[in-house]
């Protein structure tokens, strides 16, 4: 291994406790931050939203509904990957309107997204959600990683009321519901059940097939 | 930024035209399929399988149905993300039989898993497999973190008939869907209409809401 991103890769773990005395640096975070924003994503829509909660009373309603997780109020930020509930016209004539603006106009691209426009928009909005919900997955991959790299730890975490998540951060009216969510913090050894564990994952000859 | 993860994050792109002549060394796709089989998944289940094609004639087919784009065949390397169609006993036990082999027998893990079971297995397959899916997009995501570490060129790819790959490959009698597709090679900037714009991507202030 030429690099230390695969090391890192192993040393991360689902923390089980983070240690509330040790704030993640707020340039680390945008450091995370900024690897979300540089995801790809299906048709480069980008299509959910990230929030940064840090606000204790809103992780202390947040880890209420969500099986009283205490790294969500332990760690010290809380990221909320939160897709759009339905792909629209405005939402994909915004990502067109953007790209001519730093690209400038052109027939393949707006033809593309006509294209685009009339697959999606006459899908159920369960579908267009689900679809975007995977490119958040994307976003969480790019999170895990990042936080990883710059040792960091965090817990991803589905275990949660998303509709009441939805409330607390008032999702739903701007047309996004909460998908997973990415506690941001440092370890504490001492009090954490995982950590000491050996990692399990499958063996590569049952988890991988080459088709040569 | 204190390494070059974020660097190469920002160096990728979808690659639109691959070199034929220069395969990825294997022990670089190695290392890529390595940090998928780390990526941490839903309850450790990791419910999905990778398949990486590098059969011409194999790649030649999903080409055609995959609009033609010719990545496929002009990497040297397909990951092919396949889901679990469905969460059954026999798969959950594996997983927990696997993590009591290296870890021990513990209650707390089996009543963690029967508590899954009876969660998943009364749903809708259709319910379970976006789940899973939703998983092999951490992967994805682990994926090309990993392929730009590396300086490899990847382009994730939604764009095919998912029941043709399935029957290409003989994924549902293994009982897998197809879900997104990564050829892996090298650019080839003289055939690349895309390596030379803007990588246009939403604006912090608009893709990210902080709650303090």
């Amino acid at each position: 291994m030429t690099t230390t991103l695969f090391d890192k890769l192993n040393w991360r773990y689902a923390t089980k406790k983070m240690d509330p005395a040790k704030p993640v640096p707020q340039d680390k975070v945008d450091q995370i931050i900024e690897a979300v924003r540089m995801a790809p994503t299906s048709s480069g829509t980008q299509p959910f939203h990230l929030f940064v909660v840090t606000n204790p009373d809103t992780r202390a309603e947040i880890r209420k509904v969500a099986w009283d997780q205490a790294q969500i109020t332990d760690g010290s930020h809380l990221l909320v990957f939160a897709a759009w509930d339905n792909y629209t016209a405005e939402r994909i004539d915004g990502v067109v309107g953007q790209m001519e603006a730093e690209r400038g106009k052109n027939e393949r691209l707006s033809g593309y997204y006509d294209n685009l426009k009339s697959t999606y928009l006459p899908r159920d909005a369960e579908v267009n959600y689900n679809h975007a919900a995977r490119q958040a997955y994307i976003g969480l991959g790019f999170a895990l990683a990042a936080a990883a790299e710059l040792e960091i730890d965090s817990t991803p975490m589905e275990g949660f009321d998303a509709d009441k998540v939805d409330a607390i951060l008032g999702l739903r009216e701007k047309g996004l519901r909460s998908v997973v969510l990415l506690p941001l913090g440092y370890r504490q050894e001492d009090g954490d059940w995982l950590v000491k564990m050996k990692k399990v994952r499958k063996p590569r000859e049952e988890f991988v097939t080459e088709v040569a």
